[in-house]
């Protein structure tokens, strides 16, 4: 087979489905709005559908909400299938879910819960799991395109994924845990055409705020620099589906022009 | 405080305890025999102390069995409470539990079941948590030593912490979440004496067998060379946990003279 | 300040000049023609301006070619100098040397010659410091413009920065002390609003053939798959230029989909 | 053939040599006494054999001085040809140089001089590659001993090997080039039954003074915390050389109970 053209890999003929599983106001909805301005259709589930952000995303006619908790297996395989009825197969996937439990955060080894920590596990690390599960059944299913590229599956990932800091053990488990979901996926599935990635945002998020500011989501900090733009990264997700299958990407850690690392 | 003396650190005026959890052949074993030799009492956990290779140590009069299932929170605070009562707090705590579910070995992403692979995150990272915080809350309870150094805590980790492989998924998620605790442990005990390490095996494990050969313990090969003797590697946590606190050691990875990687 | 949008970052009013150090017909001649095509004024030196690719490349209007030995400060000082005169202080530097002896392939490190150790290390990494240097005091004599950006300074490099290979020290060494480099550079100059960032090719670079067909450079195989389209690294390396400096990336390793790794 | 004991590797009937390069207070000189008192014949080079702390060691009567330029191969290899004459092949060679220009030191990259930066690399990585590839071809020429271990080759190596840091590229490159080697050595050399591992010291040494506290090589400091001690450092070089070869570490990083990582 000759090299497929960047153009005829980056447009295919038909409408692109994309499918968030995870709705921050953050990264989740900068991707969809991203994602719809460049003609895909897009899927976006959270736990509650009625999430503030989500009612506002689905203002956009492309842009289309779901509840789902992505830690439970069935309710996944229920979302791919509701999702390819309404709107198509997904060739992007992207997990974008934090998980971490508030009653552990910032808490020792001698402190934190050991339930508290399962639940961290299981939101983020195991949700991962059912999420690229779905998304490979799905992406085996279809035909081959001319491009090679069947399609991508996304994972956000955190600062604890490439250093366990103290009083962070939990989030550290749980983001490692994605690491090795991602590696050992990209290792299996790339030579099927599946292309695997995780963004590493080693950084605040900054979610912009009515009065022009961003504000970090967790802390309510306000201000300018220090802290990654979502649109930004969004960016970045688009172009890691659009690589062409002879110069995949596998890691990209993004982070702020002040950050220390 | 001056720099205590090698001597020091590793001679201290009582006996020692150690506490292994983990009771398989392999490297479980040949530390309990390696430390009962160095003098210390030697406590070793596993689900079952009716295990084969439990009873055969319980013979040394300084290695005592217990029964714990690890993954329980609740099971491992007693084991802590009774090995106190019966020997002493330990001073050096060894997690040495693989936690793959069987029905997972060599299952690829689309395949894997979601519930097993959460028993493999229990039965793994979720255990070595539990174990490490017992160990924390008791090594702090105690009065800091001359050399000090409070204790440490050792978890034997694989391969896959290292890289996740095609088709195994679940074991990656596992081992690379425990090296999300290890190294969130460390930046956060040592300052306060605790040493906390892990042990990559990137090998298998040749386990001794009645004709002079040693065994794969999974696959049932026998062969000689490209496996790790796990006599010489107890020797490796023994070293670790005598290290003056000037120079500790983090991770080391063991791995014979013929593997490749 | 506030962020500033992505359109503004990536539209500066004047004219980009990108200075491009190797001129191979691989990475080097595909950025060259994407980044002409996307209106920058590009200079491209190397050793001899008189190679067939570099004669090709100066058909295009905004494509200069210029012979500079990067091992030699002097001569790079002297380089930026010329091409600030003709074009323009470059607002994106890649230094894209592989600098290999051929003496030294695959030797192993009781074979391979110790000077061609040396010359390998000079034309590679030394190589890569010369334009660096001379990139950080042209990009630190301009007035910060209002995206807090002032260019962006990127390396290619190879498999042997993530690994040193059997066989292959000489490589490995360069390649290692480059990352070395660029790691530091980052944690220098980031916060001076200089973009730096290395690409690692974790593949053979597939070079077009007149009979459509893609040519490993070195070895004269003939193959589409398990190459790296250059034409495609190019549009990752123009990406990394127009990141935001709130999300900039340091590290991208691109492979092929049926790449082992 | 059979598993060798762990007596076996480490009691070789004759008298072993060792040959360390480099001679600073610290380190060379810890490795030099541990060794000796070992029973091991060592030799130990510097560029001046008339160094205060060569000339105190030689008082000892199995530690004996060198002197050797390890930058220039022909000194290194007439440098191993006398040693073999004076003491018999080494089995332990360990290169203990770090090669910083005084004058390149927290210098900017837009402020360090080429040139030394040019001797920085010549004096650690290519010195490193001297020393290395004498090792080999000494250790490849002997007999493979009952324990298949023909013998070790230890690097030291530095924090900047881990993270190249703002104002330091030229060690950055230099330590890391040093991994590069020692990576790629080990691929190629443990095959053949010669362990080769680095040592990475992450953190100040604290070189013993007259008044019983400890000082930092470089900065002058008098403190007793934070500070790696070189005589514990000593005892890991020597449990590597001991190492049987189903258990080969080819890294450990050492540093202080309270050192910031």
């Amino acid at each position: 087979m000759k090299f497929s053209t960047h153009t005829e890999a980056s447009s295919p003929a038909q409408t692109e489905v994309a499918l968030i599983v995870g709705g921050g106001p953050g990264i989740s909805a900068s991707c969809a709005r991203l994602l719809a301005a460049n003609g895909f259709q897009v899927a976006i589930a959270a736990r509650s559908a009625s999430k503030p952000v989500l009612l506002e995303l689905a203002q956009h006619p492309n842009i289309h909400c779901y509840a789902c908790d992505a830690s439970n297996a069935a309710e996944v395989e229920q979302l791919f299938a509701t999702v390819a009825a309404d709107l198509g197969d997904p060739s992007l996937v992207i997990h974008n879910i934090d998980g971490r439990s508030a009653g552990i955060f910032r808490k020792g080894v001698g402190e934190a819960d050991s339930s508290l920590l399962l639940d961290t596990l299981v939101n983020s690390a195991l949700s991962a799991f059912n999420v690229a599960q779905q998304a490979v059944r799905s992406m085996r299913g279809r035909d081959l395109p001319d491009s090679g590229h069947r399609g991508t599956v996304l994972f956000t990932n955190a600062s604890a994924a490439l250093k366990g800091f103290a009083k962070s053990a939990a989030f550290a488990m749980a983001c490692q845990a994605k690491t090795g979901l991602a590696q050992s996926m990209a290792r299996e599935l790339m030579p099927e055409g599946i292309h695997v990635a995780q963004v590493i945002i080693d950084a605040a998020i900054g979610v912009p705020q009515a009065d022009g500011n961003r504000k970090h989501w967790a802390a309510g900090l306000t201000q300018d620099d220090n802290m990654a733009d979502p649109d930004e990264i969004a960016q970045v997700y688009l172009q890691l589906h659009r690589q062409h299958r002879s110069t995949w990407a596998f890691e990209v850690a993004l982070r702020p022009w002040n950050e220390k690392w």
